[in-house]
């Protein structure tokens, strides 16, 4: 990171609003963020408040969101409040022209995200919302290989993020966790599905389902799938893309090896000798599994995030890929609460897709 | 086993059919099990017969299926040739008289599977499907757990069977992988799906899909869903159960913990803090893992298959559950064919449904 | 926690001296252990001293020791810097009247660690030895466990803890890694070894033995072994606890399962064919995995350091264990500088294991 | 495999002794080994006679050896008898001109080894040692690795082998688990070590050792260490193997990753900083698993058997490494009963071991 550049620069005056299960990580990354100064925190409730004047003495702290707008000081506003809030929230402070990262999904709908993408470009402000995945050390490794085209041509994209959950009385566990995914998806492959299909469940609350597996199409033979729960007994999150030259096993959980490749090498036969043979082997090819960057991604999507207000860069989980995110999610509920019925994803989505493409 | 009582009958004779892939390990273990009698082994391999002159020098080899039906002293033939075989060699053993174990699938169609069901019925023959995994010791115990209620009410079955396979011309990863799945499910159930829904892709052989994606509607909210995958980067066989009470993971590439009980605990909550706790917690139970039984699972069905020949018993995995499962992969292959239609599950089913039930 | 209670009392005044690679760790726990306040952190280096200042704007810093020795307002004194000069800082610190709270190992000899005892006796001052994985919840479900008798008579405690680290110049790998499991197992087991053996090797550095196998010998037949190495090629940090009723594996690196108990079911047979079985099973008894508290351990351990000083408690992991901790590892560094020589551990050390057992 | 030369041959004439728990796999592989015809099986159990009858009608059965000895068509005899009727049966059998091919450990000691192994040169019988790891693809594939020197210099040699086992009470767990890696361990090094120093404890059987750890110490700084336990809850099947430029783990418990091969890259260095983001890495460098073989070991090697009958070729596992194995086993179960003391192996080793290090 170029310092000496950086010196010359005021830091980047931030404040955040909401302080709650996601907030601190906010805070004390952001506090710790070289460029950055954490000016002032926002919470409706003391309690959480209380933890940030403790830690964070010098931090100022409200239950007022207006008094962050009208603080001049204030360049950038962070936001880790309850979807729900995230339209209002994210739109007047792109109003009162500050840059804004919030916590995903963007907002509840298209239309939603798009009125705020448009507010952004007009006045000119960063917005960057935190699909904290596409900075993980593995994320960025995947994307390397992927656009190395190492490889090959994608066949499939497999997800599954599980683990036994709480639940939500306002959202259902695909607007919880497929965002996760999607965001990843989107970020590694360039392009979003064209048809969408899903079906679930509600087990324990009757209005939200708490388990759900999400279908995507793309053009050609791209097939991406998604099984979503909040009911699992153990956390498994594990993604495989298979490609025609190598396959990616993205395994969260694993410690030591959080992605490995492997050797395609599918092969045709008839030989029912070799096809017993190959049943009872457990792959076909060498494994290789490449050392990860362990830097926290949210330290990383912090930096990114004040390099885009200096440099007028265009965000890596911007508006427009968190748009296609909540596009997807629409759809993909549309399609649950239906039983099941493929959901072709709006036309006003392809010019975003060929920018996706093209970022 | 009551051994004095069985030196009272002769030996069970039996003749094998296809000594290929899955043939040798039929051949091993009949030629093993007490109370019955390995005569005869038919293929149309010269070299698969050298095999067996080496191995059981013993055994009558023949190139000519009719030899085996019209020998007097065979019993019972175990059939092991391709699907496309089953019904024609299945519909003449049993129209000669002779006690049938068939590789799974039973046949191509539920048409085809009801005629040689209702023929078995008929000539008073046992037809026994080799759906082999319903005799391991681990679905064995799975089914012990759920018949005594350990696991409440059932939310979900979640099942994945990918591997780096080869690939067949006359078959696709569903008519090749799900039967494994959809026999243990419903053996665990005890009941069958109302609607099927099933996605896929071609990548290799345009004709041949190599990766399918089933769900399954029971009555209520049961959801079912299976993940067959033959362009899969390593194998994995890992099956959940999600209840009420109790949640169990069958993970079959697991040597030491292939069955793993964990207590569910779902619970409702507000409390973003509790729900940030959670998030980051990878289960919230305790975990049993009880000590399963390593028989060979192909040992175990070897003797049931005797055992049904000389007490008259229902097999375990007789007629009705393999038609059962043709006619869930039928309705699967046809909602693949039509891109993910829901099908409907026949009515004729019903009453074998209510047989299953009281299996 | 009685928060009422607490209410009453002044906070603990707290400051920090160390702020390298763990010293953080101390100053963000105590920054939020409640009952505490941290007023002031010291270190020689400016580029951490500017680290607290940005992340803690209220907190004093300074480069020089002596003022938090003079500042009035300051209880107690947390120590994390280099082993060699733990002996003056917490002879100073407790000179001056200062509760400790000081990484491991307490001192470079029994001598050392016997005359710091005597000085916190003295001065009625707490001294608490940073054992952090005494305070974690796998450590203390394990205790919870023995103290039960759960396990039955303990056979042997094997702890494997091995990792590509880096090298230091000023200590062996026995110095760095033993004192973890050897406090770990005078907690657990309630006593110390009488013999101590260790053999090791030096590949990287002549002076440095980067490998070291250390065997202790108790009374009876109870046998512990260590293998800690820095040139390990991934990261085990395992525990075997073999008891003549369960046993447990304590594995640090499953996110999952860290504690699994296990049945042991041990038995004497001379059936070769029962022995042929057993050869082959993965395990032979039932397994049980509770869940584990996953608070941090070093927050567990700072709430137990305020309370010491409130409650005048004994510290779990204060200068008797510490002391004995040492005394085992002097021992092992002679046994390996002599290449394997048996070491019985001094007598003065009787009364100290007899108070040990007690506590 | 040149099949035209063997046809060339006649078959070679094998026997079997011992049909018990190890038994059952010689004769299912030699009755399937090209080049190789089973013509007999001797036990003293009627019971596994019968066993033979069923499962190889065209095999002869005797309870009496010297039948085998004096049959003119048997050329090779397989020995799967209990450890302590190894030496007086091989020696019969060398006497009677027969080729051998035995369970390990060849005898009870070195002496033994060594008459036997001067018998067979004498009469020009081939004498293998059942070393069946030996012959395994993951061993095989390490070898070739270290062959070629892509470990670098060799650091250290780290195996565990411990399991839940049942007691033997002719043997302690040293002789009973320690020569399959003993074994391994010369192969890959193609040497011995020069000390030997083992510790271990009874808990169940007084006479008989269940767990022990073994150190061996080699010219110049590298250590091998071997810990067996017949007492651990879980089977563990892991070897280290730390070289200069890569290290390699083999855990013959995991079924798809058999074999790992890390990068080293261990560095020096002083900055705590540095230290400390490695020790919450997990590990340093990149990882890479070679697809191993899966071929069945005993096959390869009975395989290896007959080719080293026609072709004169010296085994793999041949009495010079078989020898050296007893040989410290001998001493390790010395120093085990001294309770600790360090054993220097026998002169007379050293020939064989420079006969070692040059096949």
């Amino acid at each position: 990171m170029p310092c000496v550049m950086e010196e010359m620069f005021v830091d980047v005056g931030i404040g955040v609003v909401g302080c709650g299960y996601w907030g601190p990580n906010l805070v004390r990354n952001l506090a710790q963020t070289r460029g950055a100064k954490l000016l002032a925190c926002c919470d409706l409730e003391t309690s959480r408040l209380d933890w940030v004047r403790q830690g964070y003495p010098a931090v100022k702290v409200t239950a007022d969101f207006q008094e962050l707008l009208g603080d001049k000081q204030i360049d950038a506003i962070a936001i880790a409040t309850p979807i729900s809030t995230h339209y209002a929230l994210v739109k007047q402070a792109l109003k009162a022209g500050k840059h804004v990262l919030v916590a995903k999904p963007l907002a509840q709908s298209v239309a939603e995200c798009q009125e705020l993408q448009a507010l952004a470009v007009r006045n000119n402000c960063v917005l960057l919302v935190d699909h904290t995945f596409l900075y993980t050390g593995a994320v960025r490794k995947i994307k390397e290989l992927m656009d190395a085209g190492d490889l090959g041509d994608i066949y499939y994209y497999d997800s599954v993020r599980i683990n036994l959950g709480l639940f939500q009385h306002d959202t259902n566990v695909i607007w919880d966790l497929a965002p996760h995914d999607i965001a990843i998806m989107i970020h590694l492959l360039g392009m979003v599905p064209e048809r969408v299909l899903a079906v679930g469940a509600s087990h324990v609350n009757e209005q939200v389902e708490n388990i759900a597996y999400v279908t995507m199409m793309f053009r050609e033979r791209l097939l991406a799938h998604l099984h979503v729960n909040w009911l699992a007994p153990a956390k498994v999150r594990r993604t495989i893309i298979g490609g025609s030259k190598r396959m990616v096993v993205y395994d969260d959980m694993d410690m030591s090896e959080k992605v490995k490749i492997y050797d395609s090498g599918a092969k045709l036969s008839n030989d029912p000798a070799h096809i017993y043979r190959t049943m009872v082997e457990y792959r076909t090819g060498d494994m290789y599994a490449p050392k990860i960057d362990k830097t926290e991604a949210l330290a990383e999507e912090c930096r990114h995030f004040v390099a885009c207000i200096r440099d007028g860069a265009d965000p890596i989980s911007g508006a427009v890929l968190a748009t296609q995110v909540v596009g997807i999610i629409e759809a993909a509920d549309r399609s649950l609460k239906m039983g099941g019925s493929m959901e072709h994803l709006h036309r006003p989505f392809v010019p975003e897709i060929a920018a996706a493409a093209a970022s």
